[in-house]
């Protein structure tokens, strides 16, 4: 039985975010095998995302909804593996239930704005003291000290646009570049997980929690830095070069007569061929092409010759063409044939997603955890739960709570 | 002296990553708090980013290298609180002293082509018989199965192109666009650093250790499919719109006199603040911009007011008005603006970049570790190691090798 299951079995997490990149860490440590419990506010309709259209519904998508059982695509990807409860943080009464279960739990992770978790009595001091050994993750846009720019309102655009990845696409001068792919969002909670991971074998070793502060910002701008682009561009490599990089030429996107693809062909035996491939074996050997650094000195030449063979035939014959001379070429595909591919799926790195209810809608795919253990599990196929599905359950198990107990929270606005 | 340790202090990891994506995963685990223990091929300079141009010279950078201290700026970013030894693993005698070294070792990371680890005899199975416990990790292009497109070669362009995200930019139309930001070498190791360390949490607690299997195309896949972005499209959400988010309005990238600005104003009141900041108190009540579907329905004539009011402006009265009427507003930043951001640099998410000789060069930063432990400590502040710098005293503190044998093996070729 141990090999199906995922290699966090046992840990319990209590979940505190919303919207996107909270729950993405949330869903991630799911898929390692922990149990989490989104602690959701009852008096708002829950996670925020629950009221993001499009709809799942029995009639499949919809911009609205109409039915108790219509679950928002947000929610369907981002809840899945996790256990829903409702509790209301500002109810006096809350607290006490929060820190009951805080002291069964092994790990929290919230993505409030900076100081909010203070001002409600569940912030990382309040906790510690109920139970040392856990590990209390915060998601904020700036970090847990508060606010560096504007109103700190951390949206992923906002991040984006910061952390100079706008300016990483298109060409001099052109208008930053805003991808529709979440990174600000994105990022910061794969950080996250990282840091809290490695606060858990901190703590299974000595027993020892901690606060582990991940900013969006940050986490985004690091990423950047992994690249010392200024420093490149000041020896005259510069980064913004468009569709092809002239320092590895041939090397890019071009268009075939029904699509797009990218060639990557820095090498001599590469380039040879390309050249080869586009039916100008001749020009194998010729000095303009035979270096890199020549390559360099004439990469637009070398890639209009290779632009202009393309763009009249066929996708599948510029593919076979320049795979059958050995150089490394794909299609561009786009997002909807991407979450297709048949390995992917095989992978489980991208799953389809269920309705608990009505089952999978065609075509909606989400992501899997994109790990393949030899022994552990991975998944992420269980459906999202319904606002509040576990509050008794959670409370009956972890606190011994009966049900006119939970019915009189229930009544007094608790739950 | 608990407090300055990273929480994977007293792991130690073999590394045979080479390029990018498998060193980040590795620079990360060291940030952490491990020991890395770096294998480079001493027939060929060692890791191929020892040989990428620019490199960090006594004179400041240079395209070209000169003196044996001269160090890639690649290795210097990639190669921080690593040791380096030399092995040839090529060689018949190199194989013992691995699985020695393996005996000791907690983790192993790989990003060899699939397959390549069998033919040298140290892939998972073979290292699994002398350590049980170890975790094993593998980053390659499509999994550790083999290829599934062309050749197999898993530079970053292909992948971005199998990936969707090259058509999440951009409007409908537009060509794919190329990110400078090199997403699909970077997010397949942070995958791994979380499959690695969630197996270490398993092996910790059972003494079951595992071999752990990314895919850099699976990777990319998956977080792309956080968003179900076809599903949208078909309701009626399309995914690319260019510097506007539509419906969203007013939301997007906007130019004023001396620069780009992002502002994020979806909801009633943010769109109303962005109507008084540009002076248009006027249509504030106006029932064309009042709620979200009046703005969605008018989001050109909305966002046309917007670029025209701030086009002729100075970057800092835009972002100051949007500002003082509450509305989420930030700066393009460029990469080198972005990376000497002062709380990100406070925070040591990005972080100086310092030559082991020559000190830091000025402009030089590079990714940090983006996560702040309350008790933990994380780093990455120490020098990369030149080639072997390491290899007499791995060998002689982990298998008691003595100078001669040391030297023997250095001779035949071994190291």
């Amino acid at each position: 039985m141990s090999e199906n299951k995922g290699p966090l079995q046992g840990k319990v997490i209590l979940d505190l975010t919303t919207a996107l990149a909270g729950p993405y860490a949330t869903l991630l440590l799911a898929g390692l095998g922990a149990r989490v419990i989104k602690i959701e506010n009852p008096t708002r309709g829950g996670d925020s995302s629950r009221n993001n259209s499009p709809y799942v519904t029995a009639d499949g998508l919809s911009v609205r909804r109409s039915d108790p059982r219509d679950m928002s695509v947000s929610m369907m990807v981002r809840g899945r593996n996790k256990e829903s409860m409702t509790l209301n943080l500002k109810h006096p009464a809350s607290r006490d239930i929060f820190l009951d279960l805080a002291r069964q739990a092994d790990i929290i992770v919230e993505n409030y704005s900076a100081g909010v978790t203070k001002r409600l009595g569940i912030d990382y001091d309040a906790v510690r003291s109920v139970n040392s050994k856990l590990i209390y993750t915060s998601i904020s846009g700036f970090g847990a000290q508060g606010v560096s720019v504007g109103d700190g309102k951390a949206m992923d655009t906002i991040i984006q646009a910061l952390s100079g990845v706008m300016m990483t696409a298109g060409e001099p001068g052109d208008p930053p570049v805003r991808f529709g792919l979440p990174v600000g969002d994105l990022v910061a909670p794969m950080f996250a997980v990282i840091g809290t991971l490695a606060a858990v074998i901190h703590a299974d070793e000595t027993g020892e929690g901690q606060h582990v502060d991940v900013s969006m910002l940050g986490s985004l701008t690091s990423l950047v830095a992994c690249e010392p682009f200024d420093a490149l561009e000041s020896v005259g490599i510069p980064l913004r070069t468009g569709a092809y990089v002239p320092r590895l030429a041939p090397f890019g996107t071009f268009r075939s007569a029904d699509g797009w693809f990218a060639i990557c062909a820095p090498t001599d035996s590469f380039a040879d061929g390309a050249l080869r491939a586009i039916d100008r074996a001749d020009l194998a050997g010729d000095a303009k092409y035979a270096s890199r650094d020549a390559r360099v000195h004439n990469a637009d030449e070398l890639h209009d010759l290779i632009a202009q063979w393309a763009a009249s035939r066929p996708m599948d014959e510029v593919l076979h063409t320049f795979e059958a001379h050995g150089v490394p070429v794909a299609p561009v595909r786009d997002t909807a044939d991407a979450v297709r591919d048949e390995l992917v799926l095989q992978r489980h790195e991208v799953v389809p997603i269920v309705h608990p209810q009505f089952g999978h809608i065609d075509g909606l795919y989400g992501s899997g955890l994109p790990v393949t253990f030899s022994r552990s599990g991975a998944d992420l196929s269980q459906p999202a739960p319904a606002l509040g599905e576990h509050t008794d359950t959670v409370l009956a198990e972890m606190l011994g709570l009966e049900a006119p107990a939970i019915d009189r929270l229930r009544t007094d606005g608790v739950l």
